[in-house]
């Protein structure tokens, strides 16, 4: 994902720097005019306005975090205080936890800002970003490289809900996409032609993205025209494996906050078990196999 | 159901003859031009054109269908073959068990042609037909009467697959209410404004009927133009109770199917664990508040 | 399971007749001095003073029945009433229905008496049954038979009750092999070697004959005495399907008593995906496979 | 917990000295003649063969090794090597990393050591403890004081072991308890008596703890010799509310070590629900109640 989003910024602002560990990535940056750093904190030895991450999960950002907070308290005043753009999906309490501790050293501004809308989004600089920060002044500082990189921008309030918002989003949609799924397992053994289902089901009250957009049946996805990953063996679309990470940075939210998501429970161990059954780099539509006995 | 839809008829139709178990049903049907006969054996006996039955469930309609076939097979060859329009919700294997015998025994056709829209829709004539029979001219036959009492109808294919299509789409609609209860509960939590949460995923891949129509939460029901039951108590709406019938039908399919739903398993112990704890009568979304804690 | 029960009874009781409708069994049967009968009907027009059933669920012995009650309804008084002891797993409304329609219909007596211990209980007479009948006394009237085939009867109370019990006792079960499963899983990962584990929880609260008996964890199968499925491949056993299906009938009587079973809902569902997967025909415990993503 | 155990230390070994965030139980212990120091870190400057540490969770946890760690640095090496024996129940990653951390810095020996036997069993003196630690010889070095406070102790393995064992135990013992109340919630309804389905499941392979010895059904309870805790209303027992934290606990170590347990994750939400209804300070018994409406 950082890929493409770092092209997009090189080709409307200039000097952008950039690390990433995948030596792969740095090439094809650099064929780019992206300058490529050696290390994470060669890259906040830069002092660049916005330093902007998009890594892979807690424990990267946790870790990177570290580094540049123990980089800035080693330059002391020389190092004017700097706006972080966390772009990862990281737990709510992750995100909130270093903008309060970046704020109390050296006033700081950390912003969660995950996205949604995949590597396709992030090439075509459509991505959606969900932003949580103290406040819009906060936002606005970073807004032009959100507008750079994606179209659409929500401020979802304090510190950490910029994450929670993203998590929510993905949660309810890993139901539906379940919900659809059994509906039209259920479906085409009562006999119902998943054509006449889903078209029954888009004009209705159960109309969802995944019925409508992303149809996770085959012979409904061939028939669209935007063809969905079904119509090609689930290959591309949004991977089982992301979904799940999503689902358990859902989960460990709520127990951290007290909260029963017992329908969430159950549709995480579904993608689990899809996943443990090898299907965890398709789109999550693939779970629509996964109930009818398919493994890899 | 029956009454408003009676009505609807008999605006638009000469001679709609109607039976009850009601009395005060009868009453009102009474006082609006229908005429009451008194029994459902005596409603076989008109030889009408069509039959409409609407009826709580499996059980009775089983019985009504059980008298009405011994009524005709008493009649023998003076009876005319009839339509039977059953719109009431009832498992597929018993419409298709039905549409069988009653061919067999003198060539009556029955549809099914369950509804979705409520009373509300049944009162405006706005409902949705979900339509199982063998053949469009079975179902020409009958659409003048849908087009009085709705404004679609959908052919979904043989007997049974109506019925189907209704138990499909709302397994699928229950799940996403559970998903956008479960979404906003966890938002809220985390600090997420439910209105900001609801407007973002109404933009995003999670929309669907539950986050924008029908919204479960009171704060954000509060403030849309066309107050869902959540902005009242959850008083209206779609009872609890009837979802929770709808479910266990489904079920009851996939058992005779050997379907594998997980979710919906989940969903409707959900949605039956808050009838046990009081709030059956009440609009599918309080599910919220019983995730919450809620009880009556 | 009925050709061991039977052979039992023909070396302690003399005539015993039978009618099964797989040949080969019904061959079996003849080798070992069974007088084979050519149908249910000729079994029933003996007179026998009981009639034993042993049927593969709810549909078949609806069938038989239904056959037998129109025979002794066409020879009228002088048929004298029988007692007629199932030993099917059958749904407890089934078997009241049954119970019910008996003593209308000539004072017959039904009782239901489902039985554990499987293939291997059957053959060496150490069945266990679960009576549900009107009075001590009609259990009075099958019991030198249950003794012969078994090693012990629990009279459970009125009709239904025994198939309750059977069902109640197997949900239970289902819970407690899937707990064992799931512990013996995380444990595993976690560095606890399976023996280990498996010896500590069998001498603290969450032994049970799923952890004690029949342990699914081939490691630990393996170096018991009685070695158990799991050691072989989860051949033999109780078989998924057997187990899926009790499930099943247990969730239909739950339906229908309005009882939420969100437990057994969850665990029917694995089995079912299981099954789904093509472990249908092993031994129950082999859903600790399933869990890591084994498929057949 | 902890001061009924230190009682018990105090009773046999001289020189106990300790602390505690609650005055009310520093107190007793005073008047036990067991010496309260002013804090965790007077405690940790004492210099004790083996420190012992009784805490409600993984945070608090952290925070006392944290500051003993820090202690122990800045002493250097004037502080010999201690051993510490953690009986509070935390998280195998927990345990493991604060074993490896002192090992790194001095030699230090953390043990875990989580109960069972609650309160009741602490005060006896007959708790069960599940032990991780790198080998025999270390365990020997805390063996006499599991002697005093317990009656059993198991050797699970390396260091997180033990945590993990229990967890393990505990999940099992979560769904059995689940499934003992849908049986015995399914059978009332169905007609069985719940003492004579108590009975057959305590001959048949649905026996375990929760049937036998804490069956959760009122009428059960209160005929058995010792009265479990639903004969009393719940009150005494296994909290819901360390049911739910063991569960949690169990969970997040799956996901760590990307483990499927879905029947626990419903386990998990069901008790979830239950305490969100207001039942979490009861016996996990009062689920029962529970599955049937019951709230506070």
């Amino acid at each position: 994902m950082g890929l493409p989003m770092a092209k997009n910024l090189a080709n409307r602002t200039p000097s952008v720097v950039a690390f990433d560990s995948n030596p792969t990535a740095c090439a094809e940056a650099m064929a780019c005019n992206i300058q490529i750093l050696d290390s994470v904190q060669a890259v906040g030895e830069r002092q660049c306005d916005v330093l902007i991450s998009m890594l892979p999960g807690d424990q990267a950002f946790d870790t990177v975090m570290t580094e540049w907070r123990e980089l800035f308290a080693r330059a002391g005043n020389t190092h004017k205080p700097q706006t972080i753009l966390n772009c990862s999906t990281v737990s709510p309490s992750t995100s909130k936890k270093w903008q309060e501790s970046y704020h109390l050293h050296g006033g700081h501004i950390v912003i969660d800002a995950p996205v949604s809308g995949g590597v396709k989004g992030a090439t075509d600089g459509t991505l959606t970003f969900m932003v949580g920060c103290q406040s819009h002044e906060d936002l606005d500082k970073v807004r032009p490289y959100l507008d750079i990189m994606g179209k659409q921008t929500f401020y979802c309030g304090p510190p950490g809900t910029g994450s929670a918002t993203k998590l929510c989003n993905n949660l309810a949609l890993a139901a539906q996409m379940l919900g659809i799924c059994e509906a039209l397992s259920l479906g085409e053994e009562l006999g119902v032609d998943p054509v006449v289902l889903a078209s029954v089901m888009n004009t209705s009250t159960a109309k969802c993205w995944s019925s409508e957009v992303n149809n996770p049946h085959p012979a409904v996805a061939e028939r669209m025209a935007n063809k969905p990953p079904a119509a090609n063996g689930y290959v591309g679309g949004f991977a089982t494996n992301l979904m799940l990470k999503d689902l358990n940075l859902a989960l460990q939210a709520a127990r951290e906050e007290n909260v029963a998501l017992p329908l969430t429970s159950t549709t995480k161990e579904l993608y689990h078990l899809a996943q443990k059954h090898g299907l965890g780099d398709r789109d999550f539509g693939i779970v629509l196999s996964f109930l009818r006995g398919k493994s890899r």
